[in-house]
């Protein structure tokens, strides 16, 4: 039965939600709470218990009826299903504003994604160190990404740069790419791509505020 | 019928689904798709089309049996629903790279989010300008923001600054935050804040790079 569990399609919204469950059930075990309702963590995160249920169901058993989740084992449960368990090496192509701020952001290497190397085209920029990590040069991607086993990139490029970039991280070895650029970039079938659209926030505020 | 339909709880997890829709509407718009199935709908975006079927429903009707959705028209539809249908103002506050970043997001603008202010503490940067939209001192905040009519604010200091800004934001009459500090804030329940996790982006691709 586990098994089948394991090969069941898993739908993308229930991938997406969670790191919802993951970061709440995380909160709720710094406030010292040790078994939590899934009414409680619907609450917490804004979807219904029913979700809750169905979501984790896709993974194997959980929690005890009439009592709820374990808070740590759950997270725990969740940090593997996310492959949070292991160490992530990444690579942020681009060192504008947006390039800059992802490499100073200090959620990521507490959950085990590590930035290990930055490349841009910038003289000005190359051999400086944003965070201990040290700015290569572009044209040494494929060299550093292998040598550091990265396996994730970041674009962080302007648009007109951000094909390019993708089909040189493809090229050095990188399996994930999670691209910034306002563009659909193109990929063989065996990379993973997330776009991030910064405008989603905004749109469920607005959402909100309209009712 | 209509009514009781807007008048229906309806789930976080299904409002933040709606931007992934209008999204892909629009991309399959320029594409020049006049029609297109949920099931199309939902192999573009990963979701079932059950799901997107139910997410619908909770709108009121859309899209024919045995035809699909008028791409057009279901995106105006959501778009309404979103309230992308007008302009929100918006104000940055802290101009650190993130914030620097934003101000400078192309995306914002194309779906009615209009910056109108940015504000800061650093004398060196109050009175510059950021896509020509000025940076004011903090202690200005509640005249710059009722001036410029400002319903939202996005919180891009530092986390030791956060709880604070947010006071202010509310005390100066903002209605939602969007909040990039690692910080949960705490604001009246009239408030609407989304805070952002940029770490979610990374685990949906560690998850799949994990399978």
């Amino acid at each position: 039965m586990k098994e089948s569990k394991e090969n069941a399609v898993i739908s993308r919204a229930t991938v997406d939600r969670l790191p919802l469950y993951y970061r709440t059930l995380k909160l709720s075990q710094e406030e010292g709470l040790e078994i939590i309702s899934s009414d409680e963590l619907g609450r917490k995160i804004g979807v219904t218990p029913e979700q809750i249920r169905k979501d984790l169901s896709a993974f194997g058993e959980f929690g005890k009826k009439g009592v709820g989740y374990y808070v740590q084992e759950l997270m725990r449960n969740i940090g593997e299903i996310l492959g949070l368990n292991r160490n992530w090496n990444i690579a942020i192509v681009g060192v504008g504003h947006m390039g800059w701020a992802l490499a100073n952001y200090s959620n990521f290497s507490s959950q085990g994604f590590q930035i290990r190397a930055i490349f841009d085209i910038d003289d000005d920029k190359i051999g400086r160190y944003i965070n201990e990590v040290e700015i290569f040069h572009i044209d040494n991607m494929k060299e550093i990404i292998q040598k550091c086993d990265i396996q994730i990139g970041i674009i962080t490029v302007p648009v007109a740069y951000a094909q390019d970039t993708a089909n040189r991280l493809v090229e050095a070895g990188v399996k994930g790419i999670w691209n910034f650029a306002p563009l659909k970039i193109n990929v063989p079938a065996n990379i993973y791509v997330v776009s991030e659209d910064l405008s989603i926030g905004l749109s469920s505020i607005s959402y909100y505020l309209s009712r």
